[in-house]
């Protein structure tokens, strides 16, 4: 049950966490917030922007949040429960390799960008040219709560609060747990994506403006280290007689292991569908999986980068 | 089209690689062999074990592997091409908790036993007690080549060339290539799993003895730098209105947040399910999967695990 609820506009954003800021509003528990949010740019890529705007890029105002939502009662040691209710993309995305920014910026140090213009019921895959389609699948990137630690915090890496932590499971019918560190919670939510898979690569989704509603709610003293979630099963894929493509990376570290993975599946994508390797980059940002396949045979493990073939054209 | 072909008996196995091993059998490309294969303690475990079993347990006799099989005409340069054809699972299984092995090893010193006992057709899940039913889905652990350094290896680490890579998708019907470093290629299997979740956890899965059936081919001058497979789709859950728990580890460490989102689950599963941690800690290794959300929002990465509630009764 959806109660009626309120809206926060885009323009109530912010670009770092900071437990000082303003509440732009205050719910009871148990209260539905429309969140408006704008793209991961603050604006800055358009929907006619090219790879040149990366040129005269400032980071500063990247990934902004909207809100904080101050949660009546919320105390540090309480956990807050956020239900993602629905999602309302906005029908327009882009995907970039921004210079110095991803999991293999040596390799590819040039500015790219690419557009998607979608359906946003979802009835038609989103178009990687006429090579894949990909499954529109809406989430928020950054979704977390004011930190206890005084001061300006920056907005990319996600903490013990949550924030910028690009788990492409945040669905609608997700259910978020994080743990409150300061007096009212401070909500923020940004950073939505039409599509995302695991690892996020080349260091962008599909950046997408989109309207997200939750609902919120409270633990009151509840436990908890680290942020925790649950979604609905992950959609069989359209053709489930198609296959998975793996590459792998095996050593000591596991962030290596990771870049030897995905290089792998550069490689494979250039050779099989005659993809420049930049663009397999960006479309393995956005539909390949990085796993973890094991863990314990030290001192070497083993991480794979998975890949649908059911999206190719 | 599967030909007939040879086997190699349980008794023809190794303790290392080392590419002065005499091969116990000589194919040309094409061919199919089925490797008899005992489980990852070379019978030190039986179906009659305690954990006692691991107060005087012969480390140097782990992860037997069957083979090596010479493959005419391999040669440093080529890719082995092993189809797994299929898999005969013996019906009987074991879980470990072994001190001083797994990733939580700190905080489970204590050695722990579960056995299994299956319908070696699938059609009945496998029961961990009256808790969670697991589905069958066997695989190889341990497929791989002879290194070309000289010498005697250790058979826990996998490698370039394969070996204990413990890639839960090396199911039936899965292609793996590896590249091939010695004339020969001298390709060995062991390790058999009943099932395993991404991360093997707790340092094994349900380790279990059965025959594999794969058909092996050679592609001449390919360049490969990592193991590559591809594989069918992943069967879609039993119950699709089912929910999937998810917690995470978020840090500048990889694998100090894979453990803390392995602990995350462990608490879950103790809370939600009233299950002992150390029982939940072998559960997660059977079934839980380890993914990487994000590896590009630095300092800050988030690993995930993935836990479906549909195994649970």
């Amino acid at each position: 049950m959806v109660a009626a609820g309120h809206t926060i506009h885009r323009h109530h954003c912010h670009h770092a966490w900071d437990n000082s800021l303003a509440p732009v509003l205050t719910v009871a528990p148990g209260e539905t917030v429309t969140f408006d949010i704008t793209d991961a740019s603050s604006g800055q890529v358009t929907p006619a922007s090219t790879a040149a705007v990366f040129s005269n890029y400032d980071s500063a105002r990247v990934n902004p949040v909207t809100g904080p939502v101050f949660v009546d009662g919320a105390e540090p040691g309480d956990v807050l429960v956020v239900r993602l209710e629905s999602y309302a993309p906005s029908g327009w995305g882009w995907t970039a390799n921004i210079p110095g920014f991803g999991l293999l910026t040596d390799d590819f140090p040039e500015a790219a960008l690419l557009h998607w213009h979608y359906k946003p019921d979802g009835s038609v895959p989103l178009l990687f040219g006429d090579v894949a389609r990909i499954p529109l699948a809406p989430f928020t990137g950054t979704i977390g709560l004011a930190p206890k630690e005084a001061g300006a915090h920056s907005i990319i890496p996600p903490r013990r609060v949550g924030g910028n932590m690009d788990v492409r499971d945040l669905v609608a019918g997700s259910i978020l747990h994080l743990p409150v560190e300061v007096a009212g919670a401070l909500l923020s939510i940004g950073d939505t994506h039409a599509a995302q898979g695991d690892g996020e690569v080349c260091g962008t989704a599909i950046e997408s403006p989109m309207q997200v509603t939750a609902s919120i709610d409270l633990m009151k003293a509840s436990p908890l280290a680290m942020p925790r979630l649950d979604r609905p099963q992950v959609p069989a894929p359209a053709d489930p007689g198609s296959r998975v493509w793996i590459t792998t990376g095996i050593g000591p570290d596991l962030h290596e292991a990771a870049r030897s993975a995905v290089r792998g599946m550069i490689d494979l994508l250039a050779r099989e569908r005659g993809l420049a390797p930049l663009d397999a980059y960006m479309l393995c940002s956005v539909a390949g999986d990085l796993k973890i396949s094991q863990i314990v045979d030290a001192p070497n493990w083993t991480v794979s980068f998975h890949m649908a073939q059911s999206i190719f054209n």
